[in-house]
């Protein structure tokens, strides 16, 4: 059975699935349900309203928006809740993604949009930012994310080694 | 008493008044009757959502939708009507309006902002592009278009008169 | 037989006519017909001129130009005509189109083009905006505007369902 | 007494705190208490390790990091904890900021930081993000969110009103 | 009597005359007799066209054109002529000026506009390097130029032996 | 026998060459004899100062720079000469070659390099642009440069007739 | 056996190699010893940390950070040693590398870090950067740089003679 | 009497002197000799040339060279030396400095210029690195070093109290 999500993970465009589904396996892997939503900010504004309206009330505590080019996407989720919204920006729109970066971040005070990083290493990252705030209040999940940054480092030291070894066997 | 409004100004904050004051005294000038507003695409996204979905059936023709840093108030209007927005970006943002310009401008395909320059010159020019549409079907408008290309021709010529002669004069 | 062009579609080189076929395949698809045009802003500034000033004569109501680099193109036909002007950026100059970008949208005060986005979906964009002007007395092709709105939601819910599918197929 | 703070507001330089007090006092509206302190990412880098290795053990639930320029702080502060780190890039290096946004928000895999706006409307939205964040689980600190909201559009209507009654006052 | 002149100055705006004065100044300073002419690309377009396409005519070797935001105005004369056209992109629109810049210098294959740097350096390099196409057949004009150069590196010395004393005092 | 070259053609390196052949063969098609050289503004300072200082005396009338990244070519050139530099930016370093724009063009009062577009149009363009210097007292050579003008209209109009059957056989 | 490293080459990631390597070969062709290692600011922050503060006692005199996107390593290594730091910023981020640019270069007052140019250019000159403070109290390093200066300058004239001769064959 | 300078601290034009005497006083800071020097890469480029041949003969160890715009300074002075050439690009040009940046940074593999921040950063900065790579040999210089690097701690924890006795009087 499919647990609630609590988390509603959001694009602009099924376009932007293949790199958005990072985001739902990172969540997966620290086993946070979600859902994965397309709602385009300008072609379904009504749903994009109610999605965000509705969110706490349906369970949801983060929303998650990637969106490219003009990316209003996060900034009319965040202009329809208080929980909290992270944007993802997505690279293809001029100025190789800089249009869908300052377009996510550059909102007015008031209703912040969380922005991660262009593309790929965004989206995995919109979902470590999510478990971040859910293990706010959940030991096993911030021991999860304690384990998942020790397998950071030692997958840095692995390649450590490669490379260190791979310089040093041209002495042998 | 007042005429019916054809034309909606629509800016993100009252900050931004001082400049787009000159899009409403421009159409006053070619006597088109237009309301302002200040309407939040982030703050008050239901009144941007209602005052776009209604503004044909009031009577509006066309609306000019001013708004810095993440300007999405061009986009959000877009979504709800089917007529032509008109988007101004303000400066004041980061990369001195980059960013309001790209996220005004990068519309995805099949819902437009009809984009102007950044500032002063945009404010004055939405305006005009907005009489430009309405001339469209009412020659005594399009004949003051004409009257107004030729005063701007008369004001470069009379400018070109001082610069002449100032640098004239310094062989006199 | 062909209908008379209410659009002018202009572009300043044929290595652009692949993407703004878009543009008249767009319109064609309103029933609006349109022209095809190559004039280049420098190479053919005569012509450039002499169609700008002949097109409300010759029964114009709009002009769309696209153009890449010093994109003058847009500029250049506004300059010579008091219709609305539309200027679809060309990417491939400097910086990944944003020397088109800005030499398209930053006109002076009283000459504004109405500047839509970079590449293909600028060019679809161009041809819905001027649909969007022309409906404005022709409830006929306001419909098929709210139709064209429309069929662009279903699309959305299409991928929606998609992308839905696909990821609650994993729990499966 | 002084509450413990839940919230640890840190800035590279005290230059920033003119701007940086304004996500203090956000905070302070909402009485979410904060900490406020100097720490250079690139002067004080054990100081940083220890602040974000301590701050779970010391009660924080989350950190605002402001810098400008190279703005390592926030990507320092994250690499030491699991806790949710927000980055405030703050204007006045190269290119009006975009250096400092770029180098917040770039972050790798694994390590996020979620970036709100360039200076002070940055300065707010952190604030406000770290209180949507707390309030996930505080019923009493949504309803305030919610108030907040609905004070951010009485504002709106406010300033409408005046701009409205200033136009339409030129025909009276 | 006023000499012919050689070069053309032309300017988009009067308001770019305290800078551009700065050419007519230099091209003074070398005897060089130029003209001062405020066209506009956009608001005097067939004064632009029969300007440069009358330029050989009357005597014109070279045109010089400043401009900024959008800035058409060199290509639009080099449309018209086979001259040499300088272009001077002045500052103050988007992004400090890279609008001008950029509109200025990326011509299409066969219309070169020969770009100087932005604002006060470009307004005298404008000057210098009309004076440098003259002088390939004027013996005197070049050795002026030799002239010049040999007061550059003077002045270069002077402000080096100024700091060099002014460093050295200190340990006086 | 080979002609004395009036125009040397230099560029930063070889791999530039492919590009730069343009600039030769543009130049060779108006009869204008030109030399190739690969001279490096920082490997071989001195062959860049030795070729400039003795451009004149060997006869040659413009130098055309081509080079890419920190471009200083032309601007080295430029110290050594007061012949007419031509700056051709290559493409291939940061953000699509606007280093190599930007250190071309912003040079100090007093030693201007006459700056073209980016790449193959700038390659193209520095050639004809050396031959509207070159025609200025040659009206055999002015003759060429209108006749390639008008050979531009044409290849306009004959790609226009194109795209017009192209779009107009859809209705047929 | 291996001799002492005296360079630290340090790389982000793994994915840095292939590029990095360059830095590492040419020290080798210098006959200097180098070290190569994967530390990253982020995911192994303590390691970084140790690494430059016990490079000095470790016997390394100079160390070169590899990074992209928001290119830590360059400034974290930098506060922990006062050793010279040479950063190399990666492409593959935001704005074509850009944003790895800046994050390397922009350090603040007191925490220099001696940037390089993007990618594989900067790579090499690194490495030779480290040989030039090498060489400042070693003749022998000092008399290869000169001489690598010489093979730099023969690879241009025999470059030179290759464009030359392929050109001027077009008249034989 | 004065000692005999170790860096040469050469800047472009001495409008830079304010900001490059920083440079200067940093490095009297930490009593290491420098000479302060105007020199002009395109105005007085024979001196550039012969400064930098000569510098290691003089007894020069290492170059700081400050320059805006098309800031050429730094790679010409490391086109004539194999000493290690720090370069300080100067604010005030096209985009906040950005073009003296890239102009600066972007060199050719072979001809490194170790380049820091821009503006007055990067003025102290050039002076630390240069002191860093003297101390290599010179444990005495080292210790200042170490030192100074504690002195910027202090200051940063002097910042630190004064900011979080501000916020916490608030409470009193």
């Amino acid at each position: 059975m499919t647990r609630k999500a609590e988390v509603g993970v959001v694009m602009g465009s099924d376009s932007d699935w293949p790199i958005v589904r990072e985001t739902a396996t990172t969540l997966d892997a620290f086993d946070v349900a979600c859902e994965c939503r397309v709602i385009s900010a300008h072609r379904t504004p009504e749903t994009a309203a109610e999605y965000a309206a509705g969110a706490a009330r349906r369970g949801l505590k983060i929303i998650i928006a990637a969106a490219g080019s003009a990316a209003h996407l996060g900034g009319v989720l965040a202009a329809h809740t208080t929980l909290p919204v992270i944007g993802v920006p997505m690279k293809g729109g001029a100025l190789d993604g800089l249009d869908a970066l300052l377009a996510t971040v550059q909102m007015p005070a008031g209703i912040p949009v969380a922005t991660v990083a262009l593309g790929r290493a965004g989206a995995v990252n919109a979902a470590i930012l999510a478990v971040q705030i859910l293990a706010l209040d959940r030991p096993a999940l911030a021991a999860k994310l304690r384990k998942h940054k020790t397998m950071l480092k030692t997958k840095v030291r692995q390649a450590n080694s490669r490379v260190q070894a791979d310089w040093e066997k041209k002495d042998a």
